[in-house]
């Protein structure tokens, strides 16, 4: 099997999604972008051994590298439409593929998107990246920028669970709700849409919760307390983890892909999505954590590349 | 040096090409397409050991990797606009990367495209990947799938002079001409865009005139016959090979990434370009190379991933 059987048998689907002029097979897609939207373009790159361990099941592999994508999207407030694959692996495995494969196309069918088009490479180890395009109303995109002192901050979900997944994994002892939120991250798509006009500025969650707020802070020039009682934490995080582990994956732990956003006005139904309210932000420029009103130090363990 | 100390020192750039709303530094890009056109998306990956030797040029990768994607929004008849990169490399190297920025840039502006979004990450080898947005007239990309019975088959440029440098760099006996068509290869976007209308199929050369040529044919439903007499050769290709290597590399050596189109009518003026009719559609769908009037067998050697 070649490059091109590879990509006629696994990724080359039909599709129902609108726009799509032209998909796989030509030297580009064709795509017709709606009228009167701006356009929102995201990248994310999943590696072997450095996102997830050697070994991952693949068909995760595909779910979550267009799961990460999606989470940038919902950060935006954007809708998502087309996206491409750039994939490099050892081989052409076909039982990897197959289960890669059947992962990314049902993270597609989940979040009404289409796979228009790739590139697929040889390499020592996986490499998945995946970039979507998304649409916004003009000027009604959500940045980190415009964060106010008195806006409350929010977060979608709960927080820790991935990281807390993944450290068991690693240790040889998996719990299998919080590894499913590593392996199956939720994208708050929708939800990220229902905030616009409404939240002042949003993020999503991919290197820890304190490094991520710490970033909408920074570009938005204030500050926050953060009040550690009301981090989101899952009924099996607090089970099977001490306190002080719980609130170091929550503030720490990334790649949980919620929604972390600020505002001033109440936030739209979550449904049956939790929300929480977990602090203020400031009009310094400090992220302060503050556990029964004292503040407690945190080391921003949040993973960062190359550091 | 962090991730986001490196993204901002190397990759951060201001930009006036138009259209860039929010561009790096944000969950994603924020983008005004032109009203009325379609959008044309591509994405390539280049990976170290692969698709060029371990501690090649930085520079060079940089403008490589821009150029190799520019080559199929040209395949389309697309203006390109913005691009995302995703960059995996070992370690923070700042004069690796100060060298792959500079080429990468070099490129952008050569095109007069902007870099508005990435993600960098760790990996055990240098691999990059860039995505374009280019824009077409509704309905008029050049596509593989339009050759007819009796058009010429056109070539731009010279063929199989990438392949012979990068053979004579792997050999130790680089021949800085054709050395540098592989180095920085000539996206031919603005010829491109002046084939609408005119060619019947185009594709862009990355995989080898004959296997690249072969899957126009093949997306048309069509087959062809070259004169390898016509075959466009350069000087220096001329001068350092036998006529018998100068043949493979110019029918089986990819990374020439120059245009091969089809077109029944008269091509534009290619100006200073060189450019060459090789040879005609026909209703076969076989390719078959001809020298002096003679068939001659050609085992396709374009290198394709996986075989």
């Amino acid at each position: 099997m070649d490059e091109f059987e590879l990509i006629r048998r696994y990724f080359d689907c039909a599709t129902d999604v609108d726009g799509v002029v032209v998909g796989i097979g030509d030297d580009g897609a064709v795509l017709e972008p709606t009228a009167g939207k701006q356009q929102v373009n995201v990248i994310d790159t999943l590696v072997e051994g450095v996102h997830f361990p050697k070994g991952f099941n693949a068909s995760d592999i595909g779910y979550r590298v267009v799961a990460v994508n999606l989470s940038d999207i919902a950060a935006m407030g954007a809708a998502p439409r087309w996206m491409t694959l750039a994939l490099s692996l050892p081989a052409a495995d076909e039982p990897w593929l197959e289960a890669f494969a059947e992962g990314l196309h049902a993270a597609a069918k989940e979040y009404g998107i289409a796979l228009v088009g790739g590139d697929t490479t040889t390499a020592p180890q996986v490499v998945a990246t995946v970039q979507i395009n998304g649409e916004v109303d003009v000027g009604t995109a959500l940045l980190r920028s415009g964060a106010k002192p008195g806006d409350t901050i929010y977060v979608t979900g709960t927080v820790g669970d991935a990281a807390a997944g993944l450290d068991g994994l690693l240790h040889g002892e998996p719990v299998k709700e919080l590894l499913n939120r590593f392996a199956r991250p939720s994208a708050r798509v929708t939800y990220g849409q229902s905030l616009i006009g409404i939240a002042s500025a949003a993020i999503d969650l991919s290197d820890g919760l304190y490094g991520d707020l710490h970033k909408l802070l920074f570009a938005s020039g204030v500050g926050a307390e953060i009040d550690m009682a009301c981090l989101p934490l899952s009924d099996a995080l607090v089970e099977h983890y001490p306190p002080e582990r719980q609130r170091k994956f929550a503030l720490g732990g990334g790649d949980d892909y919620e929604l972390c956003f600020t505002a001033s006005m109440s936030p739209p139904d979550p449904g049956v999505m939790r929300l929480s309210a977990i602090g203020r932000v400031t009009a310094s420029t400090d992220l302060v954590c503050r556990l029964d009103g004292e503040i407690v130090p945190f080391d921003d363990s949040g993973y960062r590349h190359f550091r």
